[in-house]
């Protein structure tokens, strides 16, 4: 069930990257392959399915408590396009397509000599190894400004568009943002860590775009306010479990079973919750909170079992 | 007169700037500052006056033979929230800062030593100088990621405001945008210039977001389709003008003058318009594109005088 849902999700993002982004034989040609490069790297495409089983979540609104008080306070209803016979909102793998350009321009721009100088991302050399570092600095901020491109024209009204587009650039922003975190993160390298430190950078860094993308995926799906707040919060503590488990895979596992460089956050000293409170623990703390993430989606009844079931998976992955 | 325009426009857009990025105490501070520096080094806010002139132009819809058919193909009307005194949408200021967020994150990454390695910007030391190439990157992301943040909260209708987002994105994009130019431009160095890329270079790294400020501007003013057309092609024909102009006073003016270091486009042996044509031929083909960009305004009426006197200050100032 869980790997139906994960190869649904990759398989559908995929397919609308490979649709909306420019070919790579389109002139100027270099930057589309640098940018095709990075996208299609064997991502696991985990924030677009998050970002799905939200909205199939929302668009099946049977079993729920919460359904019945949706048209008081709904953010548009269900989206103009339909719902799919997979149960999935017509045109949602567009969102997640968006999201996941989002991701992976941060990845580029992680990796660059002047960041984490990272060479290999998933077992492939990165963009800037590539296509030289003008090219990969470029193709980030590409994907970027594509991302908000392919945001303005979702299918679903103008204004979850807009709503939908706030709650991104504010997630990757610099003010409890993608760009915060990452931004304390390097300060903090080679200073000791701190716990409320390491807890801003993992809900900043990583969790903030976790997050968003099922709460953007709930309301491309019409949810009511109240619904697209227990999502948020589900998206929180499931976001910061997320970082806690990848600090321990950093520690616990290979360089070859990451596909990328094994061991970096020890070499580098930087603060991570395997360092400040050991494996164990750290996994403690990384299952309490999905537990408690999962509390937050008991009013939507049966129907958000496989969003339990992702959170579960995230914490306990192998890579 | 055009001398109060520009002051306004300067003004107004400082101020929005001023009220919209977070302040330099904010947590993390450093790309706070380094936002900060970049964005107040001393812009001459054309981008955000072009597009308040544009939009003033719409809002007052008199004494023109198009104003009258605006209801019918219109893009949503007059803004919401109103018209100021000055004959300003109400609001405006903040789409005139987004677009000034925007093209400063563009010379922030432009100035970086992977592209073109400026250590002088407007007569200060540039962002990666003062703050390291890790926080100008990040800066220069967050810069873009704060635009569509305030874009997708300005004060227009959610329709009016998806179409802007989409207008800025595509301006800015790799297909004859922002990050195509300045692919070709890269590209192009140290190779024999030919006028169709050339051409290609001008209108994209720097035309198209002039074009789209004044585009969105009278989107924003709830101009007709037939109008923000109009509009268009004048921005077209200014943004290709600027730009050769640029090129011509890279030649004609000392460092001092331009407050960034003079001949650069010779030393790096980039293709420009002065090299493949000479000073004169240049500068006539730069007054002819913007007499004809005039002309796509005549049908406004006198109301379009502001705009026309803006179009032919651009090919004529002296830094």
């Amino acid at each position: 069930m869980l790997e139906q849902i994960l190869e649904q999700g990759r398989a559908v993002t995929d397919a609308a990257l490979e649709r909306l982004l420019p070919p790579a034989g389109q002139y100027p040609t270099s930057i589309h392959r640098a940018m095709r490069h990075s996208v299609f790297a064997g991502g696991k495409r985990l924030r677009p399915t998050l970002c799905l089983e939200a909205a199939r979540l929302i668009a099946a609104g049977t079993n729920s408590v919460m359904s019945a008080a949706a048209p008081a306070g709904s953010t548009g209803g269900t989206p103009r396009s339909g719902i799919e016979p997979d149960g999935l909102p017509r045109g949602i793998d567009e969102l997640g397509a968006a999201l996941e350009m989002i991701h992976t321009y941060s990845l580029i721009h992680d990796d660059l000599p002047a960041l984490d100088n990272d060479d290999l991302r998933r077992g492939r050399p990165t963009c800037h190894v590539l296509f030289g570092e003008a090219t990969a600095i470029l193709a980030g901020d590409a994907l970027q400004t594509y991302a908000y491109d392919v945001l303005s024209r979702l299918a679903c009204g103008p204004e979850q568009r807009v709503r939908i587009i706030f709650e991104v650039a504010h997630a990757t922003g610099t003010v409890n943002g993608m760009i915060g975190g990452q931004v304390v993160d390097l300060e903090s390298e080679g200073v000791a860590p701190d716990a409320g430190t390491l807890e801003y950078i993992h809900r900043s860094k990583t969790g903030a775009l976790i997050t968003a993308s099922l709460v953007t995926g709930s309301i491309y799906a019409g949810a009511a306010r109240e619904q697209v707040e227990r999502v948020r919060e589900f998206g929180q503590a499931v976001g910061f479990a997320f970082q806690i488990a990848d600090d321990v895979l950093d520690v616990t596992q290979s360089s070859q079973q990451l596909g990328k460089t094994a061991g970096k956050d020890r070499d580098s000293a930087k603060a991570t919750y395997p360092a400040l409170f050991g494996i164990d623990e750290s996994m403690r703390k990384a299952r309490e909170l999905v537990e408690s993430a999962c509390q937050a989606l008991d009013e939507f009844g049966a129907g958000a079992r496989t969003l339990k079931e992702l959170a579960r998976f995230l914490v306990e992955r192998k890579n």
